[in-house]
């Protein structure tokens, strides 16, 4: 189990966010209130867009991010106007920066919370699935990064939302095959740089909780600590697994089996369906 | 806040004592119940003596305990009859091996959980009443390894209790020059391979918490899944910073202001009070 | 490239070999003579059967050796009748601990220098030939852990010599449909704790440098500083990566395409062959 | 022994300099070719200003450079018109993040290369010298950050050359006391964020080397693969310990016992002499 982050908007010094706000990520790093773990001390990473045309920027570590002075330092140095942050809790799995997320591939970022369940046993068929020329580029041993690879084997850079939808669906086929009931948990972001997707979903439709800030008036309002001070674009939005501070009307829940699609000056959801071939 | 153990008997596999036990010190670096912070994943560390004299090993890291794996294969393979283990919580201090807990100088080993009020205004005062033959060897920045080269220059190796109240002495003094209050917080426990001494003790008389065990048959009915397996002495001690399990009659609180004393064969408990000069 | 060394004999206190001698292991990490890289500092390992029947232990650390205080401890309170290190140059792969040598199946350790060349393009079909029950318990994304995990499902449990060369032949053989020549270079060391296999293979008859102690009498002579204080049987044996020192009648060179067998009080050379189906 | 660069001029992606030249200092950490150590894998640091008036950033890590995934990530996104990096080869001092190079207090950064002989004698005296507000903030255990904490006690901020050489004095002075000869090895650099100090210096005088770059036609003809693409000022500066390549014409040897100032469109030259009181 895991916690992240992720926002879109006018550039933003990333401490704002990682750090400033009560039940910041930082501080779920620590003492999580809504994950089934508290405590997410297996390594952290954070990925981030520039302004211009380069792939994203990814600094990852395992240490737990509350005691890191690098990402202390990064966090009030970098400016962006899309990042992922992600707080990690290892289910056994190695504490390895290979295994940090958000993952990348070209101007693509990817992170998780949630899991396949017994991966061990389906992992071998899973893999397979993966495109041969994408195959050695998985460095790490996680679910996470697997999803990632046979999602964009399936045409995430084409078809962001349907590619996660297939994705989906193979896990869960190859999951009977081997007798695996409900094996896909997850809550996800995925982004190219100039939109964000989310998902919400599991295949016993009790998926781990994602919010959405519910607009920049509220952010402005309840949060003035962070956005009181900061120039923050009317668009700003973020996407987070657990909220960050409990108040009404600030946060929305993303329902059961959905997903969210967000770029400048656009936002909106839709249903989400693991496709059948 | 940090959580720590130590152990004196025959030889016993450190993994019974550190991962075996409900409760154990390891699940205590990622859930006290006692302490102040529940997270104790800032560093960790163990010391165990031999069989024969050399010195005692000593292994830290600045990782998570929980997650180690080297601490968890060193665990299964070393065996010893005097042993410390230390989860660290840190204030702030740098995150480092120099600071892992315990010290160690020539055959001695310290480890302690509390803290020294406001250190940063008195460290200078408190690291000039160290000896200047020890002064260097001085690798780490918190109060714990200062409290220890103090205890060493005023007759450690000598008289332990006898230093130790000399020491918290002279802390409070310190203390009082440059007016902070309730300087000292301190659960203690140091060894010289031979003999193990514990200090509880604080300045506003409201210490961390400190337990010994009862005695081996206890333990032995208690923690079957430890216990039973393995050849334990009647003269096995544990003492602890937070139960290992909440099993009436197992564990007995060391009082405010005491110290105990544990060798082969023998257990004692002192009144402890700060030394005047 | 890598270095590394095995031991076999009575009980020795590890840092006797590996960092007592001149040219040690451990100066090797610093300083390689014979290597392609002087530099051995991506992580390094132990490790180590005991007396009773256990599995070995390993120890494993993503720093450069000759500065690791945890290694350092270890050598001097570990003793042992058989063990293996291994000093890691990383040529692009993660410098992660389960990229580090020793690997370890039950009571098997596996150790490597040497590479498969275009590995990233043979890895899919080379871990598809890898028993599915074994497939999930590879842990990092090096040749070397692929390769031991191939002579696993070879038979290396029941004939260590014959899995290795079926294991080499497969890689050839994958190799030449790929159309990548001299695919395989390699000197390596396994164990079931009872015996010890090492192999100089490489597919250019080039292979990397190999090398076997003479006997006791003449370690006992020539490196004085080590064994002149231990009581080292008549059957020790060292077999290394590079001699630890450059002593006329001390190391003998393991020819080309061949393996050596040590077992106590036996020791024995073969030529090896990669296997066609 | 370590190895430093130094850079100002218009902003730049640190790994125009960090990594593209040949012979950059990402290949002195693995492979050095003037200092007496030829490995510096005992962590790096990098310090770098922006062009807003914030306190300098600082990334450092505690292991080799050469192999570092974040500090690539770094140097490809950060852009700096004045920027630090330094690769460490301890000789015996911890390794950790509170020894890593630069050392920053306030908008101050510092970074050394060389040592103060037999620092462990003479380190209590020079730490009692350190002003008592700033002692505290003293967190590694090298004889550098000494070097820096006295200097700031002795008007750094006010007066850099003077301060740098009342510390010099003062080294030499307390050495004098306890018998040590030739006391202070040193290259060195300093900073505000809008001035560059560099000294070349050693009591005996036979000092570690320091060269600048001679001009940046120079830079943008001998170096095409780093200055031919990038828009780098007319006033663009190094200071280097080591070259980056032997070219003639390119650096300039800095000459013993002086120090260089380098601010937009100034480079300047003058003696240093260690101050008597």
């Amino acid at each position: 189990m895991c916690r992240w982050l992720t926002y879109t908007g006018s550039p933003i010094a990333l401490e704002k966010l990682l750090y400033e706000p009560e039940n910041s990520l930082i501080d779920q790093s620590l003492h999580a209130r809504y994950g089934e773990e508290t405590v997410n001390g297996d390594g952290f990473g954070i990925g981030y867009y520039g302004d211009g045309g380069v792939p994203p920027a990814v600094f990852k570590d395992t240490k737990p991010a509350w005691g890191d002075r690098n990402l202390r330092e990064l966090a009030r140095h970098v400016r962006s106007p899309l990042f992922m942050a992600h707080v990690r809790a290892s289910s056994g799995t190695a504490i390895q920066q290979t295994n940090c997320h958000p993952f990348r591939y070209g101007s693509w970022l990817w992170m998780h919370n949630g899991a396949i369940s017994e991966f061990g046993r389906l992992k071998r068929d899973l893999v397979l699935a993966v495109a041969p020329d994408l195959f050695p580029v998985i460095e790490g041993s996680t679910d996470s990064e697997v999803m990632f690879f046979l999602a964009l084997t399936l045409g995430l850079r084409e078809d962001p939302p349907g590619a996660v939808e297939r994705m989906a669906g193979l896990v869960e086929r190859t999951a009977r095959r081997h007798d695996v009931d409900n094996p896909l948990q997850m809550s996800l972001a995925t982004s190219d740089g100039e939109c964000l997707w989310s998902f919400r979903y599991s295949s016993d439709r009790r998926s781990r909780s994602l919010f959405h800030s519910a607009n920049t008036q509220t952010l402005r309002h309840l949060h003035p600590e962070v956005f009181g001070s900061v120039d923050v674009s009317d668009d700003a939005r973020l996407v987070v697994s657990e909220p960050l501070r409990d108040l009404p009307g600030l946060w929305v829940e993303v329902p059961e089996s959905t997903y969210t699609v967000v770029r400048p000056n656009f936002f909106d959801m839709h249903a989400f369906s693991p496709a059948t071939p």
